[in-house]
């Protein structure tokens, strides 16, 4: 049984990383961190969690966590996780960073782009970026997890062979990003009120989002040289889900079934991937709860352009999910175990 | 390994029994039907079950179905379930009716409420109406299940122990109940279309709405007469839950203590009915997605009433969890088997 | 041309003042005071004014302002609008209070529910309660409006005539209420986030919601004595509306004919209230941005209950749309200008 | 007085029109036109009427309306209205056609992305595309206008002064577009529904979507040549609203000032066109029941390309409010009449 810590349990992420785990087989919770609500219990803040997980959230306290636990979840603000790793809590546990502390490899990049100091970069070189479906055999010898950003999952699954088998120019890439709430978190935010956000959509961060670096740092490996590409989200009416429209011009005349054929080379294997056909779109319902990602797209042959599409639920694949399908890795366990919810589509 | 056979597979309810036996350890589907459907693969209809439930739905033929499953689940309109049973199908296979046939005992009564003949009303008294915390042991024992209704469900938890303790005068009984969208079912109605139902609440079958002889059957029981009640359902702009608030005068003096001795007593044992304190109310968020079913009150002193208060996801403990917790318990399985899933607040 | 100041024009309540009154021929806002953005522009709070209202947010100034203007909204937490009421401001400007203070004719009754002393209250006997259907002449002469609360306009406009023509019995009223979301105002609270409101439903306030006492005033002045009610509401995810269901006991056998002839002898000539008959029952669409109180009700022969449903928008006639009436009528004004706008069913 | 038929009336568009005419000074509605709903009273469909249009829906007749109006609205599917128009209609009446076509001047063209056959090509030269911000004097003098569909009219007005002024590359084009669900019209499609638009956003005719045309055309006459562009729309989980995320190739070295100059030169004397500064981008929230169109924009100095945004309410702006408009010009009335509406955030 891996005992597992989680720094940050009553956020959203945090809080799915609670819902997941509390049906995982061979892992058991041993501390509910919340600087917010120290002290209380778990349920006060999620009422879902009555009779489930009745514990009490626990202060921060990096040592007599890293004494109780196997492997330590960091879902909490940029700047956390990257001021607390150090050789005596990594010579005791495993972590999974679920910001974005260790997910850019060059510490002045991050520093640019996040506005902060970078404590630890003596530890970037070894964190490994956890996106499984790229980096497996990495992720399984890994110390430190960088668990990817939601967009970048997404974008990243959706784009990642195209532009490896080489069909699209990395320069076109444009990358438009739609997400549902639980997105910005759970600060209590004017802007994040249900009647600010409820019967609206608007884009954000154009043309700065953080998750832009992230992106065009794991396409360029794919490329194999550096990329700009744009990256707009934007903000959707609805809980979770985040569904990525990106588009590219194609550098071969391929068909349908070229590009179809090289996305079911790099996904057929994959137990959280799903490539549909032309029957169907990625849709944000169909992967709600769930750790898969569904990827789609059309030949757009009048334009000479690729569409690509993708959808994930933000939270799991996008957060708590790929956390845990990382964990499994790193402890030799199968790799969906605990994530075999069926997605939930209403 | 139980064989599951489902007539009604691609409707709301159908859909969910499917989500959720595709995660039973013990269970297998066997029949994914659907009239509607037949022929065409099941992810044609909810792309989330692609590569999960690929298989193509079946028409109806009573007769294979009932060799090739241990057990059918009717999730169809009123009327159909009546008119498929007979002893040689009863002889094969055990039955959970999700439809309303067999929840009535008096066959006029169903008749008058509903509008239709009642084809089998030789099968009314055995049939067991399935709602564990009440018939426990008589489910067990079972050929047909009468699965309740989702409003009923909600209704008789949150109100059976006052009415059975003699808190309340069953006279005075009104139920006030709000339900989520999937309640009104997957047809094709422009009353249910996204702009008509959002940003909206309605009451809807107001005096008249036919769980209401349902509710009123089973309180009645626990009163030890027939009861005349009021029920008035709502429709809400969200997918899953109801909620009941139900008042009735108190017979006697009692404190908010007393009564949550009562609740206790009856629920405490209760693995999906959790009673919560004065410092909450039932929300459908703390619950959706499972077989919960929440319940709380009020002791209103100015007005010497009682007001009740319950939450369940009408999909699960409202119908498909419920229907696979009545053949847990049919099965000689663990109640709970398959019905862990922890609820999804966001 | 009237000069129009309103106090808190940022909030919900404000802001939809602010909507209406820039479609009002004889009126014109002269002053938009928000304590809190006091120096912004007024479209920085919502950009829906931009190139409408550009004004900066002016700061408290209570002097200035009664100069400045000839009536006066305040749309204000409770006790403030009692402490700036005086005889100097009094003698300059008219005011119209959309917060509690002068609702209720008690001021121990006002102390105890609303849990803060009432600075002015030598000012109650002399307020007028802003309900035009019920006490039109009182307002067309008043110098201080308690303009009614959301659901109390709504709850007494659905019961009155039932009770004032002693077709119920007072005692066995019960309110079963349901708002939407800028009913919970524009704080930024986590329990009014975009993700803990939608997709739920719950009750709040059960047994102790401030509106209680109001509505408890205005239909026992109906029923010629004190009276005790129930009131409850839910929170429901939606912008605006508030749906009243209301039950009483019959006191007499009346048929649908007979009641309907009551509401129809009260509503007729009322340019705001619809009376709907047995064909549809009241919806929040149906009135959404509109000054319409919709009305209708059921009679169960089965309980012998009388079943009154209304609805109205919160932020119309439930705040602001009832303001300006109330405007209207003070100024001499016909009573629907600037209130002729349809409903926006979607 | 102007005399109003409307052929459609009970579809979105239609009853948007009711809407927004029942409240136009200088017009009166003197046909209410439904096939589907001929004979019932409009507030049986919409009951937000009630008591402000009770009429009775009339059949097809187009001898008795052109007889009866000044001006016909055809909010009806394609093929519809150039069917029904003829010389000896035009003598009588101007029509407004809120379908597709006549937008397209080439038939062959028209009928390819439509696949249908257009009946009347003759009117094709005369019909004018009715944007009033690119062709406000040939409207004055139309006898038929082609109103702009939603996307076309949001991707224009947005796009429009950066392809005239030669700022951007108009090969390079991708238009990323959001709507509401009232777009996708009232059919009683199980697509539609609430449990399948709820919680969800998908792409859909991508590469394929019959707006493209129409775009490209008009974007076609400002490059002065013909051009080739992606256009992809998205439904989103809100009733009103389109949202369009536009992206192009800079030609030229410019400022964000630059830009918005050249913006501010095309819509400073626009009465329903507002340019957002960088403290803001465009919200559909924020034009909500009004026939405004906000633009915004980003210049990407890192990708070199101009990111152009716009918010319009589908059924003012992108359809009934627009072709208010348009009838305003065609009478000789202010352009804004009847067209003042504050926009409604919330």
């Amino acid at each position: 049984m891996i005992k597992v810590g989680i720094i940050g349990a009553t956020g959203y992420a945090g809080a799915e990383l609670v819902r997941i785990l509390m049906n995982h087989p061979d892992a058991e919770i041993v501390w509910l961190g919340s600087k917010s609500y120290a002290g209380q219990p778990f349920p006060d803040i999620y009422g879902s969690f009555f009779e489930i997980a009745d514990e009490k959230c626990m202060a921060e306290d990096m040592d007599a966590l890293s004494d109780a636990a196997d492997v330590i979840f960091t879902a909490t603000p940029q700047g956390l996780c990257s001021s607390l790793v150090c050789e005596s809590v990594l010579s005791k546990v495993k972590i999974i960073d679920l910001s974005a502390d260790f997910r850019i490899k060059n510490a002045e990049r991050y520093e640019a782009w996040y506005g902060i100091h970078h404590p630890s970069p003596q530890y970037l070189p070894e964190a490994v970026y956890g996106l499984p479906e790229l980096n497996r055999e990495e992720i399984r010898k890994a110390r430190i997890i960088a668990n990817p950003g939601c967009y970048p999952t997404c974008s990243i699954l959706s784009i990642y062979p195209a532009v490896k088998e080489g069909l699209i120019d990395p320069d076109t890439i444009i990358i438009d990003a739609k997400s549902g709430t639980t997105g910005a978190g759970r600060g209590a935010k004017t802007a994040n009120l249900y009647c600010e956000v409820n019967e609206n959509i608007k884009a954000y961060g154009v043309a700065t989002h953080r998750h832009t670096p992230e992106i065009e740092d794991q396409l360029g490996y794919a490329a194999g040289r550096e990329i700009l590409l744009n990256f707009t989200p934007h903000l959707v009416p609805m809980e979770r889900g985040i569904l990525v429209t990106a588009y590219a011009s194609l550098k071969k005349d391929v068909s349908y079934e070229d590009v179809k054929a090289v996305y079911d080379s790099y996904y057929k294997e994959e137990r959280f991937v799903r490539v549909l056909g032309t029957d169907r779109v990625p849709e944000t319902r169909y992967v709600k709860g769930s750790n898969y990602a569904d990827t789609g797209f059309r030949v757009d042959g009048r334009t000479h352009r690729l569409i690509m599409m993708g959808a994930i639920d933000n939270l799991v694949k996008g957060a708590a999910g790929q956390a845990v399908q990382n964990m499994n890795l790193m402890f030799g366990l199968p790799e969906e175990e605990g994530l075999t919810a069926v997605p939930m589509a209403f």
